[in-house]
């Protein structure tokens, strides 16, 4: 079926190429100045499609939480499962299943530190928008989390951390040489915080979701190289 | 057990590091002056250890016949197999391996352009020998094929092919790109000459072996970048 894909415009050319190759029709915006929601809205209207947001809603998070509905069905019970959050699609989707597969294990979101506003939500109680942060993980920009996923996020997560951009390129880097995986920054934000000791860990049964692999060559040369600083 | 390994000085530093970080003695000799055969077989004589060669040993073969086996038992019959080719061990033991399992599918074996001493060798129906040839397949940069892999390939293989440095480079960075793994020069040998056309495919099912991903990221991140012009 034919198919619309709103994307921010400094979203990875490779990432745009391959949707346009799978036979997406892609309208680019800019993040910093145009309202994403407004635009889908207004394309959904005009055009008569259904619109299908990021992460806030249950189909989009009961999809996404197959990823650790999988990992737990084959690894068995887990102590601590690691998810990056940007709109909290993914976390809150992995949540339901890990807590109901496993209920003792304690899921814990990562975000970039310069986009700490689920943390910031889940501390205060209530969803903080913020500015949109400038950070490698692109994928976690996100300004707020949704009205849906901060529901499920405030009562099944146990905490948000943060890791660093430093932090975020040593372990993509990792990925290469010792996995041979090429993970984007933002699909590094769980195994950063692990590997970078944001959290006692020692002994215990950890589940890490890698998220992706959205990167441009170009780029991805470029921070293997800073890492090694 | 003690495991002391030989390898060529310019190997890629990760390579030898990861050798090292799993317990082996590692003993670094320059490829382009000293005889690595001579200088193994000086250490197992003096230090009273068993010789494990890279290639021409049957159970080495077999062993790295493996490969082959698991791909047909998982997925069936094939009509060509494209297997990387250094000194012969990976493709002898996966066209014993293939042959029987398939015996009408195709062995097709692929060196770097610069070191095509199997080829040659296929050709002439004797073993060739070669300088040590420049590629970035470090992997490939064997001077001849082993006593009994020849006879194996001579029995078993139906063509040797070549593809060049760019066309390496190219589908390193494609596996970067599309399929996020990180696959070394020598590991693409077969992946290139499927994708850059050395070889007519089309409506044939197509096995091909990815046999490594040993690079430094410095050494990856350049050519990746060089891909690009």
């Amino acid at each position: 079926m034919p198919a619309v894909i709103v994307m921010p415009a400094d979203a990875p050319a490779l990432k745009i190429a391959a949707t346009k190759g799978y036979g997406a029709e892609v309208i680019l915006y800019d993040r910093y100045t145009q309202d994403r929601e407004v635009l889908g809205a207004q394309l959904a209207t005009e055009r008569g499609m259904t619109l299908i947001p990021p992460y806030d809603h249950p189909h989009v998070m009961a999809g996404q939480g197959t990823a650790a509905l999988e990992l737990v069905q084959d690894v068995g019970g887990l102590d601590v499962l690691l998810v990056c959050v940007g709109g909290g699609g993914l976390i809150s989707g992995c949540a339901v299943a890990a807590k109901h597969l496993a209920p003792a294990c304690r899921v814990v979101g990562v975000e970039p530190e310069a986009g700490n506003d689920v943390q910031q939500s889940l501390r205060r109680g209530e969803i903080v928008h913020i500015d949109v942060p400038k950070t490698n993980a692109d994928g976690a920009q996100t300004q707020h989390a949704g009205r849906l996923t901060f529901s499920v996020i405030r009562e099944l997560v146990s905490d948000v951390l943060t890791v660093s951009d430093a932090q975020l390129v040593r372990t993509m880097r990792f990925f290469m040489e010792r996995m041979k995986l090429v993970v984007e920054p933002t699909g590094c934000l769980g195994a950063a915080a692990a590997l970078e000791g944001a959290l006692p860990l020692r002994g215990q049964r950890v589940g890490v979701l890698l998220s992706g692999g959205n990167i441009d060559a170009e780029r991805y040369a470029k921070l293997l190289l800073e890492a090694a600083r």
